[in-house]
């Protein structure tokens, strides 16, 4: 190439990577950073165009397999849009709503600050974000480089040629196979006012917020992102309305866990319009947002604000590719592929966001790992199913498996073992406790969470369960392998819990174990 | 019994028992609140004497194996030391350490109050811990006695005649057999000014304090409990001066890992000494502590505090009772049982802290399970070992199997993948992140913690974990019982990872998956 930053045989710290992507973000410039191994003769097996979640973990494995592979990314990093739009900026702000439930409920006690009336920055928390995001980064380049000795070329605008070429600048860079990593980004809205200085998605909100809102946001959509921001704008102090079309929080079915999940965003302030539409968004004289207007079972209704968070779900990041090579693509521009994630060309292969939901770090990592191991010769198929879940309120919500409701239509003895249990002063009771919950298990019980465990009566293994609380997600990544592997809640009870624990499962099936014919809990 | 409070029949509601409990504990009322079904006839197949942990799980466990069971407890609830002076407190003092640490690094940034400076009153926590401990105990009373159906005498002085008799005031209960769930508490110096007013350790600390500490506190011990409640005293902003006779925690045997945990306290402004010891404490005229003597390698030095913190481990609650039955004990009090928890007496058990160490809540519980099967017929055997283990600093600090020192030793072909990984920028880098953790990995990365993974590379089997950061404790519970079932490095690579997980150990493995002489990460 031409104009090129060559990485390839010096040892870039951490420390200067971060410098080098600060440096492309800031600037904008178009200069490809380029690592090749100019001893290596070998043709490329496969070039990933997009080094996210995908084409990294896709990449790293054929790697690992001794294949030859080269990513290349628009963005000057790997790590794809998670580091950079997506799961961190989310998680960041999920700890910031956290973090600030527990100020706002303790506001003035102990040593907290007086909080109840303070509106947070938002600005001020995506500015920080923006300084920090790049740290992240740095490490994904230093491992990807030193420790996995992957090959790339990042901040590269790069066109396909056919299946086996992809040019950048005036360089083409040949492969047996192409796969396509490129991810999604945030669906647009076609509402009227759609386009006004004030409406936001995940993505524009972190790249693009300059200024800060004022007290009333308004959220569209009921799934993960439209909750999890919305849960964030609330604890900064603002009235967040929340717009579902349908009903808010459908992917967590157990009743009883989604009405706590809920009652407890209520109970923070945020309001919920379920079976509503956003109609319109109406704007000043200078373009900005001023007011939306909302139809609902009661009639329309206009709320004055001058923000909107569209969390509408995402689209692939698959136009012109598709069209350039002729791949068949789905709903949303999803590109469509097989168990081996192959698409409908020959050697071309996609994986992850691309290819549509579940939008999961695992899902887009493993098709590219099950791409890598087809490209490589071990025939693999995958398909993401039966996987553990979670998502952000102000809390941590994780489920798997069945819901209470699902169990017992498939289940004839299904028992529950649950905290709080069933008893007449419901959630305003001293426990679950659990680290990050003791002030409130102290003085506001009722918001120290809900732990339930789903068995099967007969065969005493485990069917579901979920956790509102903090501390129990990578928990739930191994008990999702344990259940499909069969796991009963006799080998619950013969654990070794680290007490105490953020979820109560071990413990509340040792209390029941000796019992032939347990009961609920 | 002459005087009584007889709940049997009715259904105590949990407020109802929050009231019942809390007037017994301040009117330190000796009326004894009697649980037991007059229309049962049988005798009784043990009384557990003690209603903590280990008996009141044990109690559980033979009652659901279908035998009766009476438990008798000095306390007005059941759940022991845990809810009352132990687990619940230390947790809530190393939420409000790990809350203070974050508040402390971003004092003025975003929302943050100024808090530098600021000296948080220890007195008003401990207060605060007071009122509010009396929900937990509520809980399970209402779930001993509605949802396991168990039989109890609470708030009861008792006095054992013979192995199958217990007197309650002028009442006699007469079993089968009698286990001894008599708990543990704290080793008692005899230092010199050992009770002056002023020295405390974790038990008298929430029942006695009535000041507030200055701004120095010794801590004496290198152990759990003298780190913990240590990195407390130093999150309120006090001098915390750590004085171990060996070295400070030598349970985390892995080198690095230790090296990391303590790295973080000492920026915190903890200091340690280590093989030292403290001398003397030295009174005021009013028997108040104003200073202690410390001998170090470096001679002996003096140090003005009003508060001295003794972390010097447990010893049996066993005198009296060992005497009377003429039970053969250990080092502290400890009774000597065998692996069916049989005492030197014929029908007589004894389970939980009161046998020693390890003084966990698993163990406890699962010694009361043992003995409970031994009662009722099933002869069963029990050892704690190869059990996870964790510990609060500032942090929540996990770990499993070996350390990567004993792993070397052990094996030829030992494999590391960690996070940060090995790099010329330290612990500086942007990750790992997490749940908790991404201000810091934000704005001070080298604070996100720390996590590692030792593998066998011959094998592929994971040997070891640590972890020190938030949200991985309820993970190493799985964790660890899959390490003990032969889990593999391709094991955790195929699971699903809820990203941002706590931990990086499935997507660290499945990065290196693919290689059959895979390398450190």
């Amino acid at each position: 190439m031409t104009t090129a930053i060559d990485v390839w045989g010096d040892c870039f710290t951490i420390a200067k990577w971060q410098a080098v992507v600060a440096e492309a973000l800031e600037s904008g410039g178009s200069e490809p950073i380029v690592n090749i191994n100019p001893n290596d003769a070998r043709e490329f097996d496969a070039i990933f165009l997009g080094g996210g979640a995908a084409g990294r973990f896709g990449a790293a494995y054929l790697r690992a397999l001794g294949g030859r592979v080269l990513i290349i990314d628009r963005w000057p990093f790997l790590g794809g849009s998670c580091p950079h739009q997506a799961c961190v900026p989310h998680h960041l702000f999920s700890d910031c709503a956290a973090q600030l439930m527990l100020e706002r409920t303790f506001s003035g006690q102990l040593w907290f600050q007086q909080i109840e009336d303070k509106v947070v920055s938002i600005k001020s928390i995506i500015e920080f974000f923006r300084c920090g995001r790049v740290g992240p980064h740095a490490v994904m380049n230093y491992q990807s480089k030193e420790q996995l000795g992957l090959e790339f070329v990042l901040n590269a605008a790069f066109s396909i040629i056919d299946p086996h070429t992809v040019q950048v600048g005036d360089c083409k860079f040949h492969a047996k196979n192409l796969v396509l990593a490129l991810g999604a980004k945030p669906v647009l809205s076609d509402i009227p006012g759609s386009t006004l200085k004030g409406v936001f998605n995940s993505q524009s909100l972190v790249e693009n917020l300059d200024f800060e809102p004022g007290n009333t946001i308004i959220v569209i959509g009921g799934g993960k992102s439209a909750i999890e921001y919305g849960c964030f704008f609330n604890a900064t102090g603002r009235r967040t309305l929340v717009v579902a079309r349908h009903q808010v929080m459908p992917m967590l079915k157990d009743v009883e866990s989604r009405a706590y999940a809920i009652l407890m965003m209520e109970e923070q302030g945020m309001e919920f319009l379920e079976n509503a539409e956003l109609m319109t968004i109406q704007g000043d004289s200078q373009g900005k947002v001023k007011s939306v207007s909302i139809k609902t079972s009661d009639g329309i209704i206009n709320v004055d604000t001058d923000f909107v968070f569209m969390g509408l779900g995402e689209q692939a990041n698959s136009e012109q590719i598709a069209q350039i090579l002729g791949l068949e693509t789905g709903e949303r521009g999803f590109i469509k592929v097989n168990r081996h994630m192959q698409t409908s060309i020959p050697n071309v292969y996609a994986v992850g966001d691309v290819t549509g939901p579940p939008m999961e770090m695992f899902k887009a990592r493993k098709e590219g790992v099950c791409a890598a191991k087809n490209i490589m010769g071990q025939v693999s198929e995958y398909k993401a199913a039966d996987y553990p879940d979670f998502m952000h309120t102000h809390y941590e919500v994780c489920w798997l498996g069945l819901s209470e409701e699902e169990a017992r239509q498939r289940h004839a003895n299904v028992k529950i073992m649950k905290l709080p249990p069933d008893n007449p002063n419901g959630f305003d009771v001293g426990l679950p406790a659990g680290d990050r919950m003791m002030l409130y298990l102290m003085a506001k019980p009722r918001m120290s969470g809900f732990h339930k465990l789903i068995i099967d009566g007969d065969t005493r293994k485990i069917l579901g369960a979920t956790h509102i609380g903090y501390g129990a997600k990578d928990g739930f990544q191994y008990l999702n392998y344990l259940i499909k592997k069969g796991l009963t809640m006799d080998d619950l009870a013969e654990m070794d819990e680290l007490f105490i624990s953020p979820s109560y499962f071990i413990q509340l099936c040792r209390l029941r174990a000796g019992d032939p014919h347990f009961k609920d809990m």
